[in-house]
């Protein structure tokens, strides 16, 4: 039989677990504070509301199948749509709309460093409101939320939509064309410079635009530098010109009330996200060290989604993080705060079967005090049982025999200092809890 | 385009998420106490896994499909399989191992009460353990943890498997047909006595036999009593004589050891659960007052399941909670606790866009000291603004205007006792933080 996981997913054991778990709460507990609830949705969608506004890279990477009445279903690649859809069913919610989300995304690529096939989102969508003011708060409560887990050297990289849309106009492209111009221009980190004129070239875009096109993207400077450069460019173009408005005003709201900085926050025109949805505003967040695994974190504006699957038209701004990426980025940050873990602190040891449920007993009273305490269960001889206990990093052993029975004290070990002496059920309890064994 | 999510599945939004999440908390810290370590494994296996030991019926219900490179690929149906899979691919961890998992699974069923096609698991596994100590110890980790959820009113029906496949073979099945009659069987509650006896009749128990059979599995009086009837039955039988015996012991560690009584432990020899991977022991939990939804609990010993999917022959016993089952069972008993929530204690108004960053401020001020806060980023008007945080269930508003910013005092409004009056930030944590406002 074929033992394997299927490819590009992972099992995660204790030890990791115990990470992992100790990132959903801490990144949980800043959505919670931020006023955000948590919801959850199935893990497969019907296939055409994935499809809907994915683009068509995401497209192909969606796992789907028929259900026995014939209906196709995809597993989500993503929360954003599925909250839409949420959204769009039960119109009478109040206004604006704060959701989070842990949970579970599939998509089939290429397993690579920082991409699997499973991987869990964190995510929140803020759905009502179109003021910037959404969009500076969708970044403050990411980054506050890396932050919470440990994460300090990153760098926000925001833009809109907008603004590189426009100069794809003002460079020749035509209004059909500009889903895939934002898809090649996507590319670019990836497949480079010459990859990317070459593709515009196909869709209307000269080589020499592409060229000035990517000129200007890569614009360098102070936040306030690019700011006013890129408002000159666009300076003609309505859409243009509320899209550098809005970054500004976002960027205002992040250093103002937020406390971020230009350490912090770049503007970086080139940045447009893969997903087809995105209206305006988008951003994506980099882990220094660890450039190589590509964004921790990414989201933003998506205010046609909800009226486009059967809602009512209604502003959204949102964003995810990739929890494995932040893993591994906390790794290479040498952060040791992931590595502590130990499940138990105490083992009971049975002397033979006599003594058993006594043993039990024992177990049932530290558990009953909050002590994570392992039983064992195996009837296997003492010395076994303790190098298990060494082994599972355990730190106190009680051995309940006979004699210990009888005289109503328990032969407690403590298996970091190797000591051990005879005490009272009641002076082990308090030893415990109070550290002092 | 199609809004309804699919067929047979829910969405949670933060009102239930809330309570979903504390019941999740309650029995992660069950079983953390027992010293079960958390493992997760991917929501899919490779389908020839899921099916090795499935048993017919789960395994038509199996959602599966097949990937690009034409592997075919199954949802998981529960989370045993898999665990076993990891277990046999890595021999080397010291047993024995207690994992738990609390992760949703998905099975194609005709949704009706207390069945969804997705829902949530939380459960045990126990491997490497052949002693009755080790059942002992998963049953009382399934009482606690409904225990600790606040599920009283629950009796664990308890039996082994080997019993009723000696019973089965007294009365005349052949080898090869034990596996059907023990699912035909399994039907006896569902389908009734009839239906049982006409569908033993077809692989070699005779109608005489078929009522008799029945009538010693429905088998009546106390625990001591039902044993002492069926070791007169089985006596003759080496397999039933060790179902018997292990039933036994089962019991006495759960009455002398773990303090549990026939008020809750009620031997029950029809019960076969439906996988076909147990091997001895089996159980199931229903709750008094649910009776209609069927176990909310439900598990046993499969000491084959590693050995067949390819790794070393190793005992292993454990159970799952239906996490929905348990909710909705909760909610028969009228359970109070479980309607407590509220997302946000605060919200922060600013009066117009002038006040917007020092707005940010306060709120930023009020998350850092832990107190869960929504800032307003709509622009609207005050009275939209309490409007909603009175839907919101949100306890206090701070609005923030010009003046209020130039005296250094907010306005606070208690939105329960219809409050307001002027103080500084500093007062308004302090109150909050007490609870003095």
């Amino acid at each position: 039989m074929n033992l394997r996981r299927p490819r590009g997913t992972r099992d995660y054991l204790p030890a990791e677990m115990c990470v992992r778990r100790r990132i959903f709460e801490r990144i949980r507990e800043v959505f919670e504070s931020y006023g955000y609830g948590e919801v959850q949705t199935p893990a497969f969608e019907h296939l055409e509301l994935l499809e809907a506004k994915a683009g068509e890279e995401v497209k192909e990477q969606i796992y789907w199948f028929k259900d026995k009445a014939g209906r196709k279903l995809g597993l989500r690649f993503e929360l954003t749509t599925s909250i839409a859809r949420v959204v769009a069913s039960n119109p009478v919610m109040p206004k604006p709309i704060r959701f989070y989300y842990i949970q579970p995304v599939w998509r089939y690529e290429e397993p690579q460093r920082g991409r699997l096939r499973e991987f869990y989102h964190a995510g929140i969508e803020l759905i009502g409101v179109k003021s910037p003011s959404a969009d500076a708060e969708v970044i403050a409560v990411t980054c506050r939320s890396l932050k919470n887990c440990g994460l300090e050297d990153i760098k926000v990289k925001v833009n809109d939509r907008r603004i590189v849309e426009t100069l794809l106009r003002e460079f020749g492209i035509s209004e059909a064309n500009i889903e895939t111009g934002l898809r090649i221009l996507d590319k670019l980190e990836k497949r480079g410079r010459d990859f990317v004129i070459k593709e515009l070239s196909k869709v209307g875009v000269s080589s020499e635009h592409g060229s000035k096109l990517i000129e200007i993207l890569g614009s360098k400077g102070s936040n306030e530098e690019k700011l006013e450069k890129i408002e000159k460019c666009v300076k003609d173009w309505p859409e243009g010109v509320s899209g550098s408005r809005n970054l500004r005003m976002i960027i205002e709201e992040l250093y103002d009330g937020y406390g971020f900085s230009e350490d912090t926050i770049d503007i970086d025109f080139s940045i447009v996200r893969g997903l087809a949805y995105y209206t305006g505003f988008v951003f994506e967040v980099k882990a220094e060290r660890s450039l190589d695994i590509g964004s921790v974190a990414g989201g933003g504006r998506y205010d046609n989604l909800i009226g486009l699957i059967g809602g009512r038209d209604m502003p959204a701004t949102g964003m995810a993080i990739g929890v494995e990426r932040l893993i591994e980025a906390l790794r290479n940050t040498g952060n040791t705060d992931l590595n502590e873990y130990r499940i138990s602190e105490v083992i009971v040891i049975p002397l033979g079967d006599k003594c058993k449920v006594e043993a039990i007993k024992v177990a049932e009273t530290l558990r009953d005090e909050g002590i994570p305490t392992v039983l064992d269960v195996t009837g296997r001889r003492i010395s076994s049982a303790l190098e298990y206990a060494d082994k599972m990093k355990i730190r106190y052993a009680i051995i309940v025999g006979e004699r210990e029975i009888r005289e109503g004290k328990y032969t407690l070990k403590n298996l970091e200092k190797w000591e051990e002496r005879k005490l009272s059920l009641k002076e082990i309890l308090e030893g415990i809890i109070r550290g002092k064994l």
